[in-house]
């Protein structure tokens, strides 16, 4: 048995997400069956975040096992060849060792969140940023951010259906550069709660528009409810870009 | 009668490219069509550059009367709506004079080639970026553009359907930027031959590939010949970035 870490890229646009559903194709399986198509090992894979519908990854990080010793170049290659015309792509492919998990190894997760921020419609990022017309304080946006960063209960900004033992998580980078009307924001942390990304986002998008003070977002932290934070930012902005390990 | 100015985004992918053809959609008829829909004139558009099949467009600019007086803020949002879904959408719309005319009155136009120089085939940037797998020496590309900035006769760099009446013309700006495996060609002129950028960057590939030097590129230039120079660059890694005006 060998074990393979692989870095994988891919459009989020059609895809149900990172995880096997019954509704449409998602990147795990569409890996899984490329992997299937090359070796006739019909296995799973674990990734390092479960994006939801729509998320693209730069760099999601998955392992698994093969019962045979493969070439890790060939794995690469003859997986990308059958899962084509699919928009998802292995970049990297390595041989580690047994107590490498791609989930539970990780030490650092790196999101990119896009915002379009213009009057027109997009054309060229339809699908890869989210789209605001009303200008956004983006210097606001960074204060309001500043609250979020470090050690927090983030029930405020965590999916009802979020699976972890605690809201308690560490944001380590919360980072908003503005360049013309394309907005971008760096979230890192060691890990993060399902849909913290876009909720967090969202809440940051109202004090943009000035609906909503510093103040507001630290009511928001405190009341630990979903309820009382911003809306989710739509999945289409978001971009799973590095995964941290040790080695 | 009212001349407007618009600046247009687009993505090349599926059309025709900018002038109307029999074949399917172009951008030019689907800007039209907008104005068609949203006021009843059936005019024609004047474009700075006729972009190819597949080209995008960051900035083109276009020119047109209409007969009725309408506020250009309208204009553009109307037409923006009657375009949907087409992946082509107008960012600025403003009056100008009868003197304006976007094609001649154009002093400079500055496209972009993107490259993705890696192994792996491409999933965000499919169609957005020509793949090149084996990796280009980007000095040795830059050392080969600096040749042909300047004043030459460019007609091994030429399309044979080319209606330029001359083929001589002023390179300004042929920069070559790595960032990773993002490689990105600016280039700048005040007009360009038919197919003269993708015929330019296919030829630098061929340097940076190794296979050509600095004298080959002198010798293609120096031929006059298109079947002397390198072949085109695909239309899909081409972006009409700005075009520039006296005001």
């Amino acid at each position: 048995m060998a074990r393979y870490k692989v870095t994988i890229e891919y459009d989020g646009t059609g895809l149900v997400g990172w995880q096997r559903q019954k509704t449409g194709a998602s990147v795990q399986q569409t890996i899984e069956e490329g992997i299937f198509a090359y070796c006739g090992e019909d296995i799973r894979i674990q990734g390092a975040g479960r994006t939801d519908a729509g998320v693209h990854a730069l760099a999601q990080v998955a392992s698994f096992d093969l019962q045979e010793e493969h070439d890790p170049a060939t794995v690469m290659n003859a997986v990308n060849h059958h899962m084509r015309p699919a928009r998802v792509v292995i970049l990297d492919c390595v041989r580690v060792t047994d107590e490498f998990n791609a989930r539970f190894s990780a030490h650092g997760r790196h999101y990119v969140y896009r915002i379009c921020n213009r009057h027109s419609r997009l054309a060229l990022n339809m699908g890869r940023a989210w789209h605001i017309r009303q200008e956004l304080d983006t210097d606001a946006m960074q204060e309001a951010a500043n609250l979020l960063i470090g050690n927090h209960d983030f029930s405020s900004f965590r999916a009802v259906a979020c699976q972890a033992k605690s809201p308690i998580k560490t944001l380590d980078q919360l980072e908003i550069v503005r360049n013309g009307v394309d907005i971008s924001i760096y979230v890192s942390a060691p890990s993060f709660l399902h849909n913290q990304v876009r909720a967090m986002v969202g809440t940051l998008s109202l004090v943009g528009k000035g609906q909503w003070n510093n103040q507001d977002v630290l009511d928001a932290l405190a009341a630990k409810d979903r309820q009382k934070a911003g809306p989710n930012a739509p999945a289409h902005g978001l971009y799973l870009a590095k995964v941290d390990y040790p080695c």
